[in-house]
């Protein structure tokens, strides 16, 4: 007996009281007709296309974690708490996600930023997954360009076995950055275990890369259309992009700002993590400033999924606003 | 020779004129390494659980078209342009979303509206795609529940031959509606194209299943958590849901407003489609204050997928906070 034709005895026979006693006969799982949970995310990637390019941004993850104290380290935690309940994120936690971008040129398929990389937890480190939905071979990557050297954004170029995930991509870093972070005087002079834990694992996953990477300067450009803009303040090399194809351009921000829910609607705020505060705040303004007149799209490794949008002014900070998911590319 | 030789000797020769001389005798698409751009759009389904159901909304697409005169009936022209540029839409255009919910309620698979149907366009009609990317086979459905009888709701119900889309599902429409639109009274006192249109569509995709629809009314379950919301107005009979298992509860809104930036934001704007506009009004205030005092997740028919939110109060409208993409279920 196929489901319809029960259903259709069901019907007629207008009783949940005779469904129940059908059960005693063949099983609920027929009558309780539906079909399992899922239990499965629909992949992190979103397309778009900007002229002749084709750009691919990709969810490696967000992570979920209460707010340690200090993490906006010139308001008090009680104002930050209240920016995040504001947000919807749970009771005293944040959410920060990270979103790395794929650029294909014509001639280059290019990555910019590789994510958290492997052994950091479920819901973070997901790049290589959401890669592979979106049909993109690491092998074919032929350039990774990386921002700055914080570990959310370089710790993806190695496999949980310690190999190149990109094994035919240039590697390219940014000058300044390497110089910075490279510096045994600074990181023998690191005055926090956040800093200390960041010099080392710079060392950890770019260490044996030294003769392997190309030092790139701010610009010029990193690959055919897209050129590197100083932005520096969060990390002394922090760099983003400028992506031009014919007439269509958009700004590659990486860490302009961290989640736009405090640092863009708030530029003066200071992240924990912005190693020049001072300068990571004039950064944002300028760049923001830039990006509200020319009203240019921007696209933010810590926006939320699929982490592009436009700036407002908004009073003294800038307010976000996403772009509509385009259901056909 | 594999890419990365290649890739050796080029750089080796340091000179792209060298890989242009190579082009020559290998064919130029394996020096240009890229990957051909995959020209395709990531499957527009988001998943979510509430409490022990499981929910997926479902991007039917999203039509842009230029704005009609009339758009919103109360307002200049000239301000409704504005608003649509502020929301970054193509100039003198408007982008409007569609977005049915199936919710999986352990007992029963259930899909609220069914999207524009076959025949409308390259953009938009794209439920059975996403369906089927999501995993969800149309005969799976046990319940279809109507929001109203418009036709981005309902014609989804048939295929592109006229037979049911959903064969196995029970067809569930509220019986206010189904009197308003099923009256030739009504029909013959339509006065305007688009109402006489609307009238003809309800007949021609639901005129042969009236003896096969369940008509609902307010207040009571259209499947277990479940339940039916009056926000009359935009039609007579439109209703919106609220989904409730466990603690967890949300609001499946359905047409409470047409695009936020417009309606949510602007409460007492009158879209062209609200048949009772003054009504349609008091039903986004009343329910929109319930939302925002109540915090409570909001799913959107026309807001940008994936069509989730919460509401807050601002001014003398409304905000909407869009979800943050969960990239893990």
């Amino acid at each position: 007996m196929n489901n319809v034709s029960r259903r259709g005895l069901i019907a007629s026979t207008g009783a949940v009281a005779a469904a129940a006693a059908l059960d005693t006969f063949v099983g609920s799982s027929a009558i309780h007709a539906s079909t399992p949970p899922a239990g499965k995310q629909a992949p992190g990637f979103y397309r778009a296309r900007l002229g002749d390019f084709e750009i691919t941004q990709i969810s490696d993850g967000a992570a979920t974690f209460a707010m340690p104290d200090g993490w906006v380290k010139n308001i008090p935690k009680d104002q930050a708490l209240a920016t995040a309940a504001a947000a919807h994120m749970p009771e005293g936690k944040l959410n920060v996600p990270f979103n790395p971008i794929v650029i294909n040129t014509g001639s280059k398929l290019v990555l910019i930023d590789t994510g958290y990389g492997p052994n950091i937890g479920p819901t973070v480190g997901l790049l290589p997954v959401h890669l592979a939905a979106a049909g993109i071979d690491p092998k074919s990557i032929d350039t990774v360009v990386l921002s700055h050297l914080h570990p959310d954004h370089i710790n993806g170029v190695k496999t949980k076995d310690g190999v190149v995930a990109f094994p035919n991509a240039e590697h390219k870093v940014p000058a300044q950055d390497w110089t910075f972070w490279m510096s045994e005087d600074n990181a023998a002079k690191a005055d926090s275990q956040m800093m200390k834990n960041y010099f080392a694992n710079v060392r950890k996953v770019l260490g044996d890369m030294a003769d392997k990477v190309t030092k790139y300067e701010w610009g010029k450009e990193v690959a055919p259309g897209i050129t590197a803009l100083d932005t520096p303040g969060h990390t002394p090399g922090h760099t983003s992009f400028v992506v031009a194809s014919g007439n269509a351009k958009m700004l590659v921000q990486s860490d302009v700002t961290n989640i736009p829910e405090f640092f863009l609607r708030n530029p003066d705020w200071h992240v924990a993590y912005d190693i020049d505060p001072v300068k990571a705040a004039q950064t944002r303004h300028k760049f923001y400033d830039m990006a509200a007149a020319e009203k240019t799209l921007i696209a933010g490794f810590h926006f939320a999924f699929p982490s592009q949008g436009y700036v407002e002014k908004d009073g003294n900070g800038y307010r976000l606003v996403p772009i509509r998911w385009n259901p056909v590319l």
